[in-house]
């Protein structure tokens, strides 16, 4: 097993970032907005403020009380787009029931949707466009991908996971990178023998060491997304590592790999979305 | 080879949607937008025409020469929009070069797009949610489908092309209903042994007679998406039908499979629109 680790991506691409970042004639501003306080926001929240600050970014946050109003939650969310020295939004959820979320991701400008969550987004990475946002995650796990094998054209990539954040979005990216693309879920059958026709296997089901050594052939590479939290407090994915010691594919460990490249998205969308309004406002 | 025929799914449905259409207060009316005199839309025009009379809908042509202005189109396409009476408006595609589709689309009424062209509704197909209005061919193809088979969990499918019109929105209605879905392309390699593992292909390639017997295992069920006129003016299919003759699969014929199936779609859209705005006036 070799190990497809994220600061292979960082090394390559943190240089080219870091002279965007200074070419802007000011920092860079992401708004976090955050309901109640659960630690897995929290500590994501940290990690992109740091990433950002190597950047020169800034991040602030908003945060709301979990019995927050709607009305209330609306109004600041309609402040922030308005706010012309906010360049992006980032929404962490789910957000308590009380609290509409179809409602309030339609009122997100979708030129500061960063994290790719608005339908106008949506629509763009379904249709192929790439002057869209995509989910960070996804974005992260393809070019964590391509820095191991940057022409996918013909290749059999697999996708376990249907969701809106991880699965949907990375089967439309690797379409239109050409790849031959499965989407499995929990509903599909047989699903180890599916996985081990992937030359890409992308475990996104959320489950826990779900994938092990039946799962994939010999020199598949295989993009761990799952990120959970064992008893002792130590972290793994939805690939049973373990399981591949002694075989001849590509992994992505977890920690440090699919998940500290999405910070590292974050920034570059963070900064696409301010050079953007740069350049608007110098036709405008 | 057993033929799954687009009567199997009139025959089924037009009772219950003949009761829908003579439930509403006045006749649903569709505006199909044209620009020239291609062939092949006033063939479709006029087969939507009969289809839709035989509903008590209205069919409204809207047809402008090649040459027309973009600001004319635009502003008779605003005018569509506005008019209380045009439930569902189809504009043929593609529109000549001078004029930008993708503005023009983006004007169109997503309550208003009964054949699901516009952003809004792409994102609802990808997102999922049910309420918004599929492509026309890519819902007869799936509804053809499960007039055969009913419970399309755990299945797999595979689907042949990856168009906005047909290959990328019928793999979402695929994914749906559970099956697990593969969608393949022109860089696919191999591709008739990734489709021979298909309990479902779908072919929407627009190449005649690419799908030969070699393309699929016994039991599948094929979908032919395609429609191509010979040199002698008869049609045929994505499939080559005759390899399948001796073989224990079932096919949809064309003519008469899926292409039959849409104008039943558009009808049911149409009044789907119309019950729509009757209820939001009920309640406004």
């Amino acid at each position: 097993m070799k190990l497809l680790k994220g600061t292979d991506y960082i090394r390559a691409n943190r240089e080219m970032l870091l002279k965007r970042a200074q070419a802007l004639p000011r920092a860079p501003r992401l708004a976090v907005v955050r309901v109640g306080e659960r630690p897995d926001d929290l500590s994501y929240e940290r990690g992109a403020a740091k990433r950002l600050s190597g950047f020169g970014a800034e991040l602030v946050s908003v945060s709301f009380p979990e019995d927050v109003q709607l009305e209330t939650f609306l109004d600041a969310f309609g402040k922030l787009n308005a706010d012309p020295l906010v360049d992006g939004i980032l929404l962490l959820r789910p957000l308590p029931r009380h609290l509409d979320e179809s409602a309030v991701i339609a009122l997100l400008d979708p030129d500061k949707d960063v994290d790719g969550i608005t339908p106008q987004n949506m629509a763009k990475l379904f249709m192929g466009a790439s002057e869209g946002f995509a989910p960070c995650t996804a974005e992260a796990a393809l070019r964590l991908l391509k820095t191991a094998i940057p022409d996918l054209t013909g290749k059999r990539a697999v996708v376990i996971g249907r969701s809106l954040v991880v699965g949907k979005p990375l089967a439309m990216l690797l379409l239109a990178e050409h790849c031959t693309v499965t989407i499995c879920h929990s509903r599909t059958e047989n699903l180890a023998a599916v996985c081990r026709d992937a030359d890409i296997l992308a475990a996104a089901a959320g489950k826990a060491g779900l994938v092990d050594g039946s799962f994939a052939s010999d020199e598949a590479c295989i993009l761990d997304i799952g990120i959970h939290v064992r008893e002792d407090g130590s972290m793994c994915g939805d690939v049973a590592a373990d399981s591949f010691a002694e075989r001849d594919v590509l992994l992505t460990p977890v920690p440090g790999g699919v998940g500290s490249v999405t910070t590292m998205i974050l920034t570059e969308h963070l900064i696409r979305a301010c050079e953007r309004k740069m350049l608007q406002r110098s036709h405008g």
